[in-house]
């Protein structure tokens, strides 16, 4: 800190708040430099006097801020500036890059507890750059375009077009082909990107992720590469009898974290180097146990120079008997936690809780909170969008709040569990579609147990309840062992429960021709699943617009022997244990159906549209969306019907299908708003402004939902 | 930055982490300091001669290190040795003092907040000093005591013996007389406590605290208070025609964020002195319209030297129209938040998303994580002896897990929402004593509306689902107009459902003489309340030994018109729709209340224990507790039953009550234990246990039991 903070003191004292944030860097280095501190303090006076000119040159620099965050918007465009503007702009807040290899579903959950961990410390923009494979890059490229963090840049790169570069490698690691991928990042990312920080997907930043960005500026000429020692003892080749690592200079280093000097590797011929160890080591090595890691260490091994050591606190390691606790003597030492043991959190080691701790912190911290601006950064053009639309809105509109809702973009993740679905080739494959919220937990197994066939659940829930439901679902043995069932987990935001967002989460993300939409309180009958998959061949759905009606009926009894057959159902609906649904309180929502007629039916039946019937029906996936408006209790699965309708699908029921509605307590949502007058009153409002697009949408023929709803 | 710690160099060198953590302050001052610089420099090179004596004198203090981490739970042993020692200590981990003022239900929610914050950042040791009301007392110190956070000590203070100190101070401010009592604060607190940080319970923290802390040692000698400008137009005394505030050093100080040198301000007499500044001020002003800030003002006007002026990034406040945006130009300027804006999280301001986002998080932040220990000092005697019961524990056993369980200490927030009682001078009054978690708050409403006395709910919830149970409870009109109804929260951690801990703490905390144990999912009929506590008069259960059993009835149907009499209740049991409780499941958990018998009953009547006999019952407050080794479903209130018989208790059915389940989807806890086997084997062994346990508590006689048991 002293003699080179001393040199520097005038501008640092300008640009103090990002020198501090670089102190604890700078005090790593001060026990060297303190040895020049006498010669290098004669020098002090001199430099005090030309102060004045250096704080002209940091006024520019800081008029040039928001244009640099801009540009880090576009950074394509802007590599070629912002290596003119770098002496400057990096003093202020540079753009950062991460990259990290991701593949499947497990490893998009891992990934998003260490983003969230960076974006909570971080005051600088970011830009990820993400190698995945087809999965990871749906679930997160949809996880950041509904995030929606400001001044973070999200670029995704196709693992498998990778492969190739080092498929020939042979390797025992569990990390399988994908750990191997970070030697090929100077080929993957952009030819024009410089210097990137390579993180893996099970570290956590306990610090600010600019403070490790600014050790590129402590390379010397020659290095090109940041690590930490490795804190095992693996590479001393002690640990059994005829352990063999790879070489490695001394204890070898840890790839969980490196600082990669793109562009000098480049010129160094980085491709060709470590191919060239790669094949030297595997003629006797046979294959690399750690991955990459053993090739970067026998490169560095023999390129000693390149290497930049980092201080251990960057990658504390907390597998099983490392040094990691040599590393820290405060919690202040402690920037990067890097969970490298197969038993992750269950890891043995004297200050674990503590660690526990920090990666709970993010793993259950509401996402929504990282969503704020960056001071002095212009926001993105999606959130202006959104921001002028909200306020376009009128605080006084007594419907202000549902308005406000629907223009909430709430976060989502995609297939948040291992999700495995093989089409079905001769296209007739229906998915259950359905959504729920914490409350409702208890019936997917049931509905499992139902339901052999693909299912496609939006749950809405917190990021702590997340973790609940996690934890949950990988401890039923009946949920486990389901591969065909897609969890999308819709952020909470927002005072009302988006219903009809939720369900087209659902929708959308189901994978076959067909759907069956339902409720999650809902059990189909067994079998349901093989009679659609024929009834839709019978029915010819392909070439016509249908919409199939699975005769809804329900139990007030909690506890119920589930019909075996519709013989079974029919003699329980005359002894009064089953009724028809919403018999006692709503009955026009399934009164269409004609349920005398179902009785002795045994062809489909057509049946006509009428006023507020909300069947559950069988439809194409590309059938339309519900309508987002209808937020909360009311009008949610009336208003899509009615657009089924209005679109000519013809409701057809099923004689020999039915399912079975399960009693529960009612949801807090509907007793939040029963009694409410307002409420109604809006419902009201947006079921006019409903009609008034369909109209606009369908033509006069649309009317006649507007005179039905005037007549009841 | 520079000169000084130039000068400084060897030894922060080697107490690097800790000037790190000091250094955002330096900055602050390093624009004057550059002037002095080529003076100072030329000292360095004689100072670095002198860095191995520095060296020497470092290491020792590091040796002392865990010594003063030790005194700081002891800090009344403490102060004397640590004058002695500040100059060392101060520069490790030095005992931070936190004064803060906290009355009333609301403001305890408020003070955790505020609380969380600084444990967040923090990494000293701490010391919490409340002023409280006797409200606030019960409230925080069972928080504290069950919280367990290492390193923390928490002393309080009567409010209500301070009060005559600042009664006669007539004040239009809303925070009444509380708010002055910052003024008596070197009255109040331990005579040999010599500085301390004064935070208003509306602040929230972005920084380590020990930054703030570390600026007494900027005070010059004269200096003894530490303040913010104030950021509103205030003491300008220009805001409408007339304005007349009280006198103030240009725009004023802001008192919610305040250095107070208590030792100093001891010697200058600063008692005497803020009385007369008050008096003379009210002879013109009448009275102070801003409570402690008004006189603080105006003592200052007088005595400018004794202040010293904090960067306004220690205080940055949000009421509307500040100048708090001045303040801070990127976010790591933003060190403490202070919401002094009646409207709150509402308030307008160009940022304030941003400033929400960081409320909300510490809002909704599990407390349990902020138990991580500090390194290097030694946990409490209590964390201690949980570990060693920990460790006594087989993890090989099978109920590891139930055993584990049984030693978590959970946080608890009692009273978390305004509560008022008064007791009924006969002694007669009953509370109905329930517990629940989030998926049955829907029951509450129902609840009061059936019952209309004293109410002490405990609610097992994480901090996020508190926030939600607050929200529901203000919003809705049922539950925000009952004062008589005690919510206690019971902060979720383990994987079991710690059902007997929270009834426990829900039946610790009724205020009566007479409590009735019930579950939430009962409703009790109409007027029970009245009828109970006419017949703990007629029992005389006063003066013997008895559980009255209230017969248990459920009904099938979620829909259901509630028996008005015991002769409608009869009726609906003929026709059906209404059955003994556990009828089809579980007769015998009911079947000695003798239903048969209650049909014709008109008088009370004496029934006799029988095995797992779990009847609803009004005891007196002073009964046995509940066992806390049954956590999550099965044996929780039967063994409570059973220890009630084993202290003679007799069981008497009351005529003229009943109550009545209401359905609901099986919970979430049964249903992940119904399958499992383990649970079963355990919870038998754990029967056996407490079965032994009885015998040794009670005799031979209790052996009865363990007979009835094996029976069966």
């Amino acid at each position: 800190m002293s003699p080179v903070s001393c040199l520097l003191s005038p501008l640092s004292c300008l640009l103090s708040p990002v020198s501090c944030l670089l102190s604890p860097v700078s005090c790593i280095l001060s026990p060297v430099l303190c040895l020049l501190s006498p010669v290098s303090c004669i020098l002090s006076p001199v430099l005090c006097l030309l102060s004045p000119v250096l704080c002209l040159l940091s006024h520019v620099s800081s008029l040039l801020s928001p244009v640099s965050c801009l540009l880090s918007h576009v950074s394509s465009l802007m590599s070629p500036l912002s290596s003119l503007l770098s002496p400057v702009s990096s003093l202020m807040s540079p753009l950062i890059h991460v990259a990290c290899v991701c593949a499947g579903h497990n490893a998009t959950r891992d990934v998003v507890t260490l983003v969230k961990s960076v974006l909570f410390h971080r005051r600088n923009p970011l830009h990820f750059h993400f190698i995945t494979d087809t999965v990871a890059n749906q679930i997160l490229s949809a996880l950041f375009q509904s995030w929606m963090v400001p001044s973070v840049q999200v670029s995704f790169y196709d693992a498998d077009e990778l492969k190739s570069e080092v498929s020939w490698i042979p390797n025992k690691h569990y990390s399988g082909i994908y750990g191997l991928m970070k030697l090929t990042l100077t080929k993957a990312l952009p030819a024009d990107l410089s210097k990137v920080i390579v993180l893996d997907t099970d570290i956590t930043f306990a610090t600010d992720i600019a403070e490790l960005w600014g050790i590129f500026r402590k390379f010397t000429d020659k290095q090109v590469i940041g690590l930490v020692e490795n804190q095992s003892d693996w590479y001393l080749g002690n640990l059994w009898k005829n352990h063999k690592p790879w070489p490695a200079l001394g204890r070898g280093f840890n790839t969980g974290v490196i600082l990669l000097y793109l562009e000098r590797l480049r010129r160094i011929g980085w491709e060709q180097m470590w191919r060239l160890t790669a094949e030297r080591e595997l003629m006797s090595m046979l294959s690399t146990s750690l991955a990459d890691q053993d090739i970067f260490n026998a490169f560095i091994k023999q390129n000693p120079v390149l290497v930049h050591q980092l201080p251990c606190f960057w990658n504390v390691q907390l597998s099983d008997h490392t040094r990691s606790e040599q590393c820290y003597t405060e919690v202040s030492d402690l920037k990067v936690i890097h969970w490298n043991s197969p038993k992750k959190l269950r890891v043995k080691n004297k200050h674990v809780e503590f660690f526990r701790n920090l990666y709970l912190t993010f793993l259950e911290y509401d996402g929504n909170l990282l969503r704020r601006e960056l001071f002095g950064c212009p926001s993105p053009a999606s959130l202006d969008s959104v921001q002028n639309a909200l306020e376009e809105l009128d605080e006084d509109d007594q419907c202000y709040d549902f308005r406000r809702e629907r223009l909430t973009v709430h976060r989502v993740h995609l297939n948040f569990l291992q999700y495995e679905y093989t089409p079905a080739p001769d296209g007739t494959d229906v998915t259950l579609v359905a959504q729920l919220s914490m409350d409702r937990l208890q019936m997917l197994e049931a509905i499992c147990k139902h339901w052999d066939g693909p299912i496609s659940l939006a749950l809405y829930m917190s990021d702590a309840e997340a973790q609940q439901f996690l934890r949950y679902a990988q401890a039923s043995e009946v949920l486990k062992n389901r591969k065909n069932v897609g969890y999308h987990v819709v952020y909470k935001e927002g005072q009302f429960y988006p219903v009809n967002l939720v369900r087209n989460v659902a929708l959308r993300n189901a994978k076959t021709p067909y759907v069956f939409l339902t409720d999650v309180d809902f059990l189909p009958m067994y079998g349901l699943y093989d009679y659609l998959r024929r009834t839709v061949v019978h029915l010819d759905m392909a070439h016509t617009k249908k919409a199939l009606v699975v005769p809804a009926f329900e139990t007030l009894r909690y506890r119920l022997s589930f019909p075996k057959s519709k013989a079974e159902l029919l003699s329980m609906l005359d002894m009064g244990t089953l009724y028809t649904f919403r018999y006692h309180v709503w009955p026009k929502g399934h009164a269409p159906t004609n349920y005398a007629k179902w009785r002795t039916a045994t062809t489909p039946y057509k049946v006509e549209w009428e006023a507020d019937f909300e069947p559950y029906v069988v439809v194409r996936r590309d059938c339309p969306e519900y309508d987002q408006r209808f937020v909360g209790f009311g009008w949610n699965k009336v208003s899509h019907v009615l657009e089924l309708d209005a679109q000519e699908f013809d409701l057809v029921v099923l004689p020999n299908a039915f399912m079975v509605h399960m009693p529960h307590a009612p949801s807090f949502d509907i007793s939040k708003f029963r009694s409410s007058s307002s409420y109604r009153t809006c419902l009201n409002t947006l079921k006019d402004e409903f009609h008034q697009d369909l109209s606009r949408k369908y033509g006069s023929a649309a009317l006649k939902y507007l005179t039905a709803q005037r007549t009841i």
